[in-house]
């Protein structure tokens, strides 16, 4: 037997489908009405997934595209210091969508909402060419705790908080399961996991406010759904620095390094994107506590400098420093 | 010289361009802060219009986009009871989109925050197969204003706030402007203008909250832009009662009434959508005072009632009363 199509069930049927994963409020009115608790500010933040230019049923199921949906919106939160309250979520559907794939995907959101918080608080479902996924997620903050990308100091420490590279890797081989022949079974679901399941960092936002608590001024961060390269050059442009990357200190999945060439991994790691890691400007000595308080692989990857240029070095060899570029990054069109 | 596309720009270059029609803080972080006021709740609403299935080059201007787009999603603010703060958008766009779709797009939007309120305050942009527009507008609201479907009572009046079927008709025109021929050059405009810019009813909400200062409950209101026989429906469903309204009583734009069908005319009114005016449930005493105050097309059409149906009669002749029901309205699947 197989699942309803959108088109068999209609809107009216389907809207009836999904109230089982949303709060009974969530579509029983225009809007939907919340409390942002005392002493807060709202946080609100968008992304747009589309099929075949973000996923596609060949490398990601529909619980994880419900997952990674979720988890980009939310790793944005927590890239401005906020705590999740929910999520709207605008869904276009093909006519010929089954319930086999509507139903996971809400379930990959439900599961993400589980794990960080926050509902699903409203929607608008309408037809379209593509699945095309528009998620908007609201948090709040306490003002004195707002990240910017506009904080970082020449002189400021630049630290991220975990391994960069997997989740391209983990596409790659979902893309080719047979190219990962030289990967233990334990090595390719790492990858692939970081592809398929990205973790927000909320876990170190609480860290982050016990090592910076007398810090008076604020901190700058950005998550590196871009990539990490795209991270470092956009907090520089905001804060109007420069920075010098350590080569040999960007932390990768072992498993990537082992499985490529130094030059691809190098690749990957910088403008893969995807990791959902924080980069973080923090005074050297905080960002040495930071980074043991957190553990490995968080690790500080260079410096801000006062310098214009992002560059690209290695203190342990002599190779020339390379100048990097937003161009060089992934780019929607 | 044609304009650029989005291809020949890139996605640094777009963002470049777009920085002119947003706050500067909108494109700087991850997520966008703001505050709601002391004492007031946040308000969040999603519409998501997709290329040939809400709109067409066909009949709508790029800037008649942007304000429609922007417009139906405030008409949910005001339905809630709420003021806007501000809008996310999230925009999937061809890449053959050219900055002469793109620049007037985001002027309709600047047109409609700046005649009724709210910002730009963060978005994102990707590549998709057709225009899709995804608009999350967040609002704010003194929980004593909140108005809710749920909260109609068998006896109140079914309040109308403006004309219905405007909208559907001027979508007649654009799609086929000779068939207008027996209507005036003004009667077309008024037409078509329902049709491209509606406006969303913010200005009733000082006048509901001066005649109902004295009530005691909340009131139920939906806005019409599924179609005025959908509010009715989706309110009783809500609040559990049934309604009796009165053929006879529903406003529609002269022009419409001299250019079609009796038959047609009704059928648009009702279900046409897109008018964007209020429905409301007041007590039958307020509800005169009410559309009193706000004014003729404003008008009672009808009652809820304490039975489970929505009927459609007709106070001044005979005919049988008919029974509505959701599936009879427009359904996206």
């Amino acid at each position: 037997m197989t699942s309803p199509t959108v088109k068999q069930l209609g809107e009216i049927g389907l809207l009836q489908y999904l109230r089982r994963f949303c709060p009974a409020e969530a579509l029983a009115d225009d809007g939907a009405v919340l409390s942002v608790a005392p002493g807060y500010q709202l946080v609100v933040t968008t992304d747009v997934l589309v099929e075949d230019v973000h996923f596609s049923d060949r490398t990601t199921r529909p619980e994880d595209v419900g997952w990674r949906a979720t988890a980009a919106n939310l790793s944005d939160l927590a890239a401005m210091g906020a705590e999740p309250l929910g999520i709207t979520l605008g869904l276009g559907l093909p006519e010929t969508t089954s319930l086999d794939w509507i139903g996971p995907f809400y379930q990959g959101i439900g599961a993400c909402l589980s794990r960080y918080g926050g509902v699903i608080l409203g929607g608008d479902l309408c037809r379209a060419p593509v699945v095309t996924v528009s998620i908007t997620a609201l948090g709040q903050v306490r003002p004195q705790h707002i990240l910017r990308r506009s904080a970082a100091l020449a002189g400021d420490a630049i630290v991220v908080t975990g391994n960069h590279g997997g989740a391209r890797a983990g596409l790659e081989l979902l893309l080719l399961q047979s190219q990962g022949a030289t990967l233990s079974a334990i090595d390719q679901q790492c990858l692939i996991k970081a592809h398929q399941r990205p973790q927000p960092r909320f876990d170190v936002l609480p860290v982050l406010w016990q090592v910076c608590g007398l810090l008076s001024r604020p901190i700058a961060a950005m998550d590196s759904s871009d990539g990490l390269a795209n991270a470092v050059l956009q907090i520089c442009r905001e804060s109007q620095v420069g920075a010098q990357i350590v080569r040999s200190q960007l932390p990768m999945p072992p498993a990537l390094i082992q499985w490529r060439s130094e030059t691809e991994a190098l690749n990957w790691c910088l403008y893969g994107g995807e990791d959902f890691e924080l980069v973080l400007a923090l005074p050297p000595e905080l960002a040495a506590d930071f980074v043991a308080e957190v553990g490995e692989p968080a690790a500080i990857v260079g410096t801000f400098t006062d310098e214009p240029a992002v560059t690209l070095g290695d203190s342990q060899n002599g190779r020339a420093a390379e100048t990097l570029s937003l161009e060089q990054g992934f780019q929607h069109f």
